[in-house]
């Protein structure tokens, strides 16, 4: 069965949600729903893809159900990560704290500018992009984050696929192809704007 | 009527997915749902929100839904933005392409470090956060990037909404708030490898 998208992210944001109480021992479809201003039905069939977690009429145990996403997520375990790109929206990646906190580990990064390479950053060698399939297939590293120009992001991610990669969080602003078996996720930052901008135009 | 923020997101799909076409002239709606990985019910309750736009049966005509799309999510206008933080992510934010491609124009970037203000960057000249405020009003900017450190962000968006903007996309991986009226939008990184690591731990 192919689960929506969506409701990952609201997995996500269900258990950001349960992160977030303090003596709540049990709590209802609807108080999940309150939190993440989405509706009571909808946290029912999101959680209901992966399970019969809660009791009818009792709601959900807040410690088990946390332990349960995390595990749908993917997140009971650390994650080492490979960055390709170290310009300003990279460096600013290595920097970015959201990341360790959720087992998110940078462990190598790479870039093909000789003037970076060797240096150190947040204290991470910078590496050249040769080295790329050598450490990531000795390391068994599954994830990378694509901080590349448009240009070069296609040779890159064909690169970090015969590598190994299977699932690789890019930023450039171009749509690129990865063979099945590979997720690719984009991050569009304008979509991201046009959010506030439909919220500007029916408010202001 | 409440709209959810995901018909939304879906909306900015849609409208990618119309501008990708070429000789379309009518596209029904599980054309639509097919090209954007949704389902055709979805895309028609979603576009029945903002009006009828297409015949029953005959589908879509593309011009006139790409101009409708537009206008919903406001972006049949250009918009200036203000930029607040010039480190490594604003400047790479300050770079990057896919802002201007989609009618956002960053006009003023901020920053309070004494060593970056009155240099250039991207064209764009980073000033003092004490201009914030004559400058939001007098340029009537509505619209602010946040890409500063974790524990500045609330006094900047305390001092963002009482210059006058109505929404604010937040990079800080932190909880911000914002009075009602104003529009704030957080950009967790951490929740985008989520949805990675979801299909990692399904797949591998």
């Amino acid at each position: 069965m192919k689960i929506p998208s969506s409701s990952i992210s609201r997995i996500s944001l269900y258990y950001r949600a349960l992160l977030s109480l303090k003596d709540t021992s049990v709590i209802s479809s609807q108080e999940l729903a309150d939190l993440t201003e989405c509706n009571a039905a909808q946290v029912r069939k999101d959680l209901t893809y992966f399970g019969q977690f809660g009791r009818p009429g009792k709601g959900y145990d807040t410690e088990t159900l946390k332990l349960e996403l995390k595990k749908i997520l993917g997140i009971d375990r650390d994650w080492d990560v490979v960055l390709v790109g170290v310009g300003n929206l990279g460096s600013a990646l290595l920097a970015y704290k959201g990341f360790k906190s959720q087992g998110f580990n940078i462990k190598y990064a790479f870039d093909n500018n000789i003037k970076k390479i060797g240096k150190t950053k947040q204290g991470i060698k910078i590496r050249s992009t040769r080295e790329l399939k050598s450490i990531i297939r000795s390391r068994h590293i599954d994830m990378a984050i694509l901080a590349v120009s448009q240009e070069s992001a296609q040779t890159v991610v064909d690169n970090l696929v015969t590598s190994g990669i299977k699932a690789i969080l890019n930023f450039a602003p171009v749509t690129l192809k990865v063979p099945s078996g590979v997720e690719l996720l984009n991050i569009d930052l304008s979509m991201e704007l046009e959010r506030l901008t439909y919220f500007l135009r029916s408010n202001i």
